[in-house]
């Protein structure tokens, strides 16, 4: 048995030592939480189908040079991944209006940036991740201006993998949300699972929604929405 | 008479057109609003006394370099300024940490920040004012980089002259609001009010709030707290 004891759970994730110091194990829960996670669900399995869907993201990140955290997928809903200290904000990329910011700026769902924005959230669940500027992250101290342009720059290339990765199988991705922390080597990695729970993916040509939305907004089809694009991406990946 | 139509009422100011197309005039009201105008409340002779501390401010950034809109000072509670398309961005310096900055980062007011925050909000009422980062600015085409750039400088520089005006009369300048246009030789140019409704004034030796926070907090004495700052910026201009 690789896992020893649980280092912390959060909303969807255990992350428990390991024998080895440089790794964690990440084991993926059932559980969905939205809005702060005043609003909880699950279903079965969900776990490790986002174990599967991260895998692929990750295996496909990795023939495109992006450097991330994860090392190998084990049995069911458990990947070991380095650790990292985690840099203290949520990064979004957005390609298209959606959640948040349509509703900050009162603008309509689906219209398309001209190019894709990268927000920052200061990662605190007390003060329910605040949307920061670089400008307030700089002042207080939680990253300098070199790393936010990293950061950028890191989540624009992953961004264009995974737009492109998406479109192949009919989907178009919105918009995601992800971490990056610092290994051992004090490289700067991506450092999260990247599956339908973190971000928006709308089918191509219905633009039915295919992600964590479904359980936010009641709309049916959790499960099956997780499962298609599971399939899709196994199909699409094995091309 | 220079007044002609009223081209705009504001929650605390008049604009109307003069005359002369490059000119407007601006009178200041005396009504007090707070919370995005769902608190209300207004005292006699407010909007004349806005008016001098704005004059005196004015009058202070032209001896600094500063450009602005302000001509100069009519009657009672009006002054004359330069037209300008208004960028709609309401600019935020602090120097310290209140108010909404506190209650979002879960910090006490009063703590110095290292140096001074300069942060954008989306001006429209019906969406309360949005805070923004430069990068949704860009995308949302309201302003480009080189623009908020400027922005940042002069607004830096207009907190150095404030700041140090203020500190003569015994004054910390906590933060203040304003707003920047571009006039007729698309100039970018200071285009609003400096007055005690939209900067936080704290005593430096008791702290006390001698500003907006007064009416807004209930903290009593607002007529005399802003009579108090006009005195001391009278005397202090005066030496």
């Amino acid at each position: 048995m690789l896992k020893k004891e649980l280092l912390y759970e959060g909303k969807a994730k255990k992350i428990f030592k390991t024998e080895n110091d440089l790794e964690l194990l990440m084991e993926y829960k059932d559980s969905l939480t939205a809005f702060n996670a005043l609003k909880k669900g699950e279903f079965a399995g969900k776990g490790a189908l986002n174990c599967k869907i991260s895998t692929l993201i990750f295996e496909t990140l990795s023939k495109n040079q992006v450097k991330h955290h994860w090392l190998k997928t084990l049995e069911g809903n458990q990947m070991l991944v380095q650790k990292t200290t985690i840099i203290p904000l949520e990064v979004v990329v957005r390609n298209v209006i959606a959640g948040s910011l349509a509703k900050k700026l009162g603008r309509k769902e689906g219209e398309t940036l001209v190019q894709p924005l990268v927000e920052f959230y200061y990662k605190d669940d007390a003060l329910a991740d605040p949307f920061v500027s670089d400008d307030q992250i700089v002042a207080m101290g939680w990253a300098d201006l070199a790393t936010l342009e990293h950061l950028k720059k890191e989540a624009g290339k992953i961004n264009q993998v995974l737009k492109s990765m998406f479109e192949k199988i009919g989907l178009k991705l919105v918009d995601f949300k992800t971490e990056f922390g610092r290994n051992a080597k004090q490289e700067i990695i991506l450092a999260d699972e990247i599956s339908p729970d973190c971000m928006r993916l709308w089918d191509l040509e219905t633009n039915k929604k295919m992600d964590k939305d479904r359980f936010r907004q009641d709309l049916g089809e959790v499960e099956e929405s997780y499962q298609e694009v599971y399939q899709r991406l196994q199909k699409g990946t094995q091309i």
